[in-house]
């Protein structure tokens, strides 16, 4: 059980540690990472780290509850101002786009979490995903885009997020190009979008 | 260098000694298996091991490369009698979604590839994605579906399918329901549709 740190430096250093975490755990994966390496990246004392953590699984543990919480966050920001849901899916994807190329181990760690902790895992992406199809929920009662199964867009939205995010920002180490980004808006707009005027109550039903 | 096998019989073997490393790989990850246990659960003699592959790293890139064929096949014979584009995308998923239920460790595998040996796991995505996106531009120079980037379009199917086999197949041990394949394959059917008739003019130069 990690002890919530209750004053501000508290709070700082057990950033500190996470922030060692993620470089630590991603250049050396989870096996060959130690709590010695951790520790001597943020500057602090062996005996510090067990004041926030008592092992390395869950310190481990700790971080991708940390990334998925900063990742959300992230998003939420980006996306606060908008209004329209394809405005937000457009600048919530280059904010994930943007947090991956600042968080070049987020994959690796996550991926790793299924061998560590098979749960913490599944929590990333069903987090992610309710969070997710909130939203889209919220958009189709405010009848911005389709009805349609809020949770399964949801996975779909994210699966594409993924790939593309492998593809460009871990392969090419950069932001897809404006026109990759164009390309998955219009076929993400289309599989979304109301139907037109005339088509509304032949289709209502279709979904 | 692996050196091809010529007969039938040798052929099969390599074929066992592939099927018994793909459970030794997906049960213990590619530390903890040795080419021991491969030989032991194929049935055939260590010194048989090496008229096939050099090393443990050797027999696990072909694995990738194997098990990325094998999906192509399968998928490939599921859509082989079918002209329509959505009715390929359908039963392209549905073939995936069985294919991912009969091996269950692709998904470990080809993710721990990366750690293994990045180039092998980049072209395990790349060959699917070049095939599916070949697919995708013959059916919009068949006028069967909207013009827009493939291979854009290849990575996003892609996705789709990678999280909704995570999501049900990997954690739920199924296929997805019924239901999920729909509200997916409503989706991707507005998202890849030709315009209606009368708007066809408006949004051609639209993607």
């Amino acid at each position: 059980m990690a002890r919530a740190p209750v004053t501000v430096r508290g709070e700082q250093t057990r950033r500190r540690l996470l922030e060692a975490a993620e470089e630590v755990f991603g250049e050396l994966g989870f096996r060959r990472a130690s709590i010695a390496e951790i520790v001597r990246r943020a500057g602090v004392a062996q005996g510090t780290f067990y004041l926030y953590f008592d092992s390395k699984e869950e310190i481990f543990r700790a971080l991708v509850r940390h990334m998925s919480h900063e990742l959300r966050k992230f998003i939420a920001m980006a996306v606060a101002s908008l209004q329209d849901r394809l405005e937000i899916e457009r600048e919530g994807y280059r904010a994930f786009f943007r947090f991956v190329l600042q968080h070049r181990f987020l994959y690796r760690i996550v991926l790793e979490s299924q061998f560590v902790d098979e749960e913490v895992y599944r929590e990333y992406y069903r987090r992610l995903a309710e969070g997710y199809a909130r939203g889209l929920a919220r958009a189709m009662e405010a009848g911005q885009i389709r009805r349609m199964d809020p949770e399964t867009l949801a996975y779909c939205l994210m699966g594409i997020a993924h790939l593309l995010g492998m593809r460009w920002v871990l392969w090419e180490n950069r932001e897809p190009p404006e026109e990759v980004i164009e390309a998955a808006m219009d076929f993400i707009r289309h599989g979304i979008a109301l139907p037109p005027k005339g088509a509304a109550d032949a289709s209502r039903e279709g979904g």
